[in-house]
């Protein structure tokens, strides 16, 4: 019966807008307990139909590039205009060393104190699946206790940006000005992925440089194949500290949102988003029980050698390995 | 008895060139009969320590860029300079209705008709992960023949592209100049995939627009982050009609090559191709045994319905088909 009374509180609270039954709630979600991982389950059941009714935008960019006070800049823009926003990390490599990103607030110092704003780091430990699963869910717990603009923050080095793109509606780049070091942290890809692009740190003696860059990725992504959403990405600067081209950049997905709204792209990706992570989780879960099993790690090892030394083929070794596994 | 005597004359006329037997077994290799595939593995697993001395060169480009033409050209040039040529190709939309490309080999006479080329069509049927294996195969049965330069040509539209690029050591995308409609057809992320591009067509009245579109294409490239084989991609132009700039674009992907060498990128990415290609195929077969369960497909059905009425998480979803598995 405790069981049964715990579901509902969280379920009753975090519909309310609760929100320390809603940092619970996630605490349950990031939970490596199989008793904590069952509660968060059935919570999310009951609250998945109050859910989806929120912008969720994406940003990335190389550290350095001021995500956080971009977000605290843009994030206060956003509760200005009446909404309430939810702001989460997703950075699998962050169990690695640095520390969760956006474990520092004091960056966010004024949205972290504004009651429409809910900031929570990345979960710090796990695989980049298990991450993004943990980040969905949260997304799910966020909407139901009714914020309406959630951001999702990454570091824009490594894997986790495809899960970011499969889980929010516009995915932002954050760039510095100047195509030179500042890209050699950033993978390869993400570019195209950007929905839309801001050069960050548009001030003072560095203005005329930002407006150079922004000339010089507008070319780029002109030459870009067009996206499926049929909007075309724009790049924009802006200056957090001076407030300077933010409201631009919210203009500017806020008009990818409408775009996407009434060619209806914006259900449609989202219904992909579902199916991606429905045969994703499918791919997570078979993998792991086929690489938990400990005869197969046995005889990879093995097989891993020969295939280095030109021995054997993979399409060989998988077979192989498939035949140890039933 | 007669079916070792058969692996063995198989092994053996690989081994040394003869093309009637290379062009059986690569038959063996793409039929679905599994005593077909049976017998194709055993000559894979005998042969494959005298794969891997060849150079492998993956093309791309629209319809309409110029493949086989740019294909006839490039590849006579590649034969006087010494080389044995195999040109495969790996197109798993072929199979809907344009029939495989390569298919009219009018375009590549030249080729053709020269003894130390050596030109197969896309398997015609199958899943990507189907083709991209037979195209796998075959390279190592090429090689094994003693062909030392691969060309694997793919259509820049769907998903063989990443296929391609795990299958070869340097990614060629072919552009036409003028950067509009042309980039229509084109996937998102495969120009931050290229090693290098060539402009085609770049004679006649188009050769101004080509060497404009070069320069915009150069300074796109610039824009992207460094690749990992720390060689910064070349936009060359090219005629193959006039048989200019060819020479140049094998420079360019011979400087590649050796720069590779030199840093040991090349050995490196052939060994993570190859647990790619392991870890792909454990991945498709243990797809492949779950969707392929009667109980799964039927339960799939229904929940894919509610999870697009936002009933179930995707997670749930998974979940609940996963326990149907075993």
């Amino acid at each position: 019966m405790k069981k049964n009374t715990d579901i509902q509180e969280y379920i009753d609270g975090i519909l309310s807008g609760n929100i320390s039954l809603v940092s619970r709630a996630i605490t349950l979600v990031e939970s490596t307990r199989p008793e904590h991982r069952e509660l968060a389950q059935q919570i999310i059941d009951a609250i998945i139909p109050h859910s989806g009714k929120s912008f969720r935008l994406g940003i990335t960019g190389v550290p350095g590039v001021g995500k956080s006070t971009f977000i605290e800049s843009f994030g206060m823009q956003i509760i200005e205009k009446g909404f309430r926003l939810a702001v989460l990390a997703i950075d699998p490599s962050s169990q690695k060393s640095k520390g969760s990103i956006l474990g520092d607030k004091t960056r966010m110092e004024k949205l972290s104190a504004h009651p429409a704003a809910f900031i929570r780091p990345s979960p710090s430990a796990g695989s980049l699946g298990g991450v993004a699963r943990k980040t969905k869910e949260t997304i799910i717990i966020c909407e139901a206790a009714g914020f309406n603009y959630i951001i999702v923050e990454t570091v824009g080095v490594g894997q986790s940006e495809t899960a970011v793109q499969q889980l929010t509606d516009f995915f932002l780049l954050l760039m510095l000005a100047g195509a030179g070091d500042e890209l050699q942290g950033i993978k390869r890809g993400i570019m195209e992925m950007a929905d839309g692009m801001a050069i960050t740190k548009a001030d003072g003696s560095n203005i005329e440089k930002a407006k150079a860059a922004r000339g010089e990725y507008a070319r780029a992504l002109h030459l870009f194949p067009p996206s499926e959403s049929g909007f075309i990405p724009q790049v924009l600067t802006c200056s957090s500290v001076n407030n300077a081209g933010i409201e631009e950049v919210y203009n500017m997905i806020d008009a990818y949102h409408r775009h996407t709204i009434s060619n209806d792209y914006f259900h449609k990706k989202r219904e992909q988003q579902n199916q991606h992570w429905l045969h994703q989780t499918i791919d997570d879960m078979l993998k792991q029980r086929f690489y938990d099993h400990p005869e197969i790690r046995k005889t990879l090892l093995h097989l891993e050698q020969e295939l280095s030394k030109n021995q054997i083929s993979p399409y060989k070794a998988a077979t192989e390995l498939l035949k140890k596994f039933r």
